[in-house]
């Protein structure tokens, strides 16, 4: 009977897809164990690639849809239907994503949230539920109120005259206008997957941490800081909600405490909620050897990553399961997983090579790797 | 009881002897497997390393001396004592070989082997019976005459005086004088390791094959054929051996037809004379796993390289005794070795990285890919 291979990787970032990392490894293990039976996991932790992972492990539906990007300007974004036909995946930076501003561009006083808002009404427009909402990558700093103005919110100065969008312009907030709010948004249920602890304002806060990333000077930083403070202060007072100090709050500049205030949201690791949509633990009940990968392997791939968590679950399943893991690149002290449920870490590379080579070449070096580790398996 | 590992790599040229891949193997094997038995076999091909892995090998002894360069200037050169006190292992291309010359100063017409014979010289002298001689990398064109005048031989054009060294003065041989031949010499058995099959002279001999690489123009070429065609006429006429169209005759510029002429010799591949010293199939015998590798493997390994030698040894001891190769460099189309008692090839690099950095940082490379491969085994 042929032995049973779990193949759970997480994408080779630039390189492969997890879905294409799991076929290069089918390949090769197929080479060596023509009768080996492969289950295709592909992972993600919730950052870049969760959509596709999660319409992948479920057979679901991938759809591209214009919205606002973070400067106003359309973009091309994508979002996901799982396999059930009523969860939808988003990943905040496909519409709101530092990958969408340059070095000249980039200015967290402007940017905005709007997109992902858009995305999620297009979601809810559609019939969908539940919602898992991934939240790395940001360009914004605008507390998610982009966000909820596509949802239906008006944040309103003084005057009654609606802000401009960014999170430069929060000062002025006098007013949530919850008139016009999606009558739906009230049934909706999303589960954000964040592995962001930090607090919306403060020293630990959305701004000081994270806004030099996207762009902001250290006046900037104060005063995103400030705005942001005034903000929560407006939401506690007219929506009874607190958001200052919660933990993740800060998430995505600000947009973690937005959902809070806004939407009736959950906050869960990204890795777990990958784990629990793909039904991996279920997948790996009758497995023999569990496959797993990412373009970077180091010491800190047990906070948080993937391949972490493809471990944790496959020896909670069976201990004796080896748990093999294959790397683009193997990092200094790798040897500190093999307390944390690795069994084996491999890197993939050939010889003395360029960065771009490799990431052209990724399938035949992960076949070609699987293929001798499967060897020594049979 | 602890697993038996054997370690019998090759050199990882500029990077590892191989004896030091010996020793990282085993730290990662350890780390996996304290318990595990590794018996150390470092291996070499009859190349460069050769001395060097028997003397590891055996417990033999190194020894520097100064002799006679190429280019007829001194150069420092290396030979081994093995660990029987009584086998004495040179590389011809640590007397005079092709690293000793440069771009500008190679000139195949005027280098000579003198430096090797005065090495053979020395371990006469030491009392050795037994010399394995290595004959790749060479400098020369001189059908090893100058090897043969450092034992006593000497080669006299028609005036009766003695030829200048290189083979752009062989045309001019008229008598060889054996008066001061050295007496020892019919005592002694030279075992050499070469791996060439060609000709002295004509369409694959030694002058068209071999001498672009050492310098020679197409004049040049001919010339030089044209003296080893002569040359051989001599040897069969004075001494009644036939040198001209035996295989490995061409091999180092003619030393190969020159060791024929003057010594007892026998020509054997290099790998089954680093087999066969090394005593690799006896301490094969109680083995659970093998490990091997080189600097780089590819398909040509095959062709006798020292991997190649070290799978077919433990398959032949044990055709289920795992074979398992790290190279710092896996070429393309390896997979065509999983035929030839290859089991399993790793590549050691960590990823993207220019060829100083790999060099430099081989040890840890081998030690950690050794330790995920043990993790799997054990």
């Amino acid at each position: 009977m042929g032995k049973i291979f779990m193949l759970a990787p997480d994408s080779f970032k630039e390189s492969m897809t997890a879905k294409e990392v799991c076929e290069a490894m089918e390949i090769g293990i197929k080479r060596a164990i023509p009768d080996a039976e492969c289950i295709h996991v592909p992972m993600a932790d919730g950052g870049e690639g969760t959509v596709q992972s999660l319409v992948d492990a479920t057979g679901g539906t991938l759809i591209q849809k214009e919205v606002t990007g973070p400067l106003g300007t359309p973009v091309l974004a994508h979002y996901g239907i799982l396999g059930d036909g009523k969860t939808g995946v988003i990943e905040m930076a496909s519409a709101s994503g530092i990958h969408h501003v340059t070095k000249e561009t980039k200015n967290p006083l402007i940017t905005t949230t709007l997109g992902t808002g858009e995305l999620i009404k297009e979601c809810i427009e559609k019939g969908i539920t539940d919602i898992i909402l991934g939240i790395g990558g940001s360009a914004t700093n605008d507390g998610g109120t982009g966000m909820a103005k596509a949802l239906g919110y008006k944040f309103l100065d003084k005057h009654g005259d609606e802000l401009q969008l960014g999170g430069g312009y929060l000062g002025e907030l006098d007013k949530i206008d919850v008139t016009d709010v999606l009558p739906q948004l009230k049934n909706i249920n999303i589960l954000v997957a964040s592995d962001v602890t930090n607090p919306l304002c403060g020293e630990r806060g959305a701004s000081v941490v994270f806004g030099p990333q996207k762009g902001a000077t250290p006046e900037m930083v104060a005063f995103l800081d400030e705005n942001l403070r005034h903000y929560s202060k407006v939401v506690q007072q007219q929506l009874g909600i607190e958001i200052l100090d919660v933990p993740g709050a800060g998430g995505a500049g600000g947009l973690g405490g937005g959902l809070i205030a806004f939407t009736n949201s959950t906050m869960k690791k990204g890795i777990e909620i990958v784990i629990e949509y793909t039904g991996l633990k279920e997948k790996l009940q009758n497995v023999d050897y569990c496959f797993t990968g990412e373009g970077g392997i180091d010491f800190q791939t047990k906070f948080g990553k993937a391949p972490f968590g493809v471990a944790q679950a496959a020896k909670s399943v069976n201990r004796d399961m080896k748990v093999i893991a294959l790397a683009g690149y193997v990092g200094q002290d790798v040897e500190a997983l093999y307390d944390e449920g690795f069994d084996a870490i491999f890197g993939i590379v050939p010889g003395a090579a360029d960065i771009d080579t490799l990431l052209a070449r990724g399938r035949e070096n992960v076949a070609r790797t699987s293929e001798s580790i499967a060897r020594l398996l049979k």
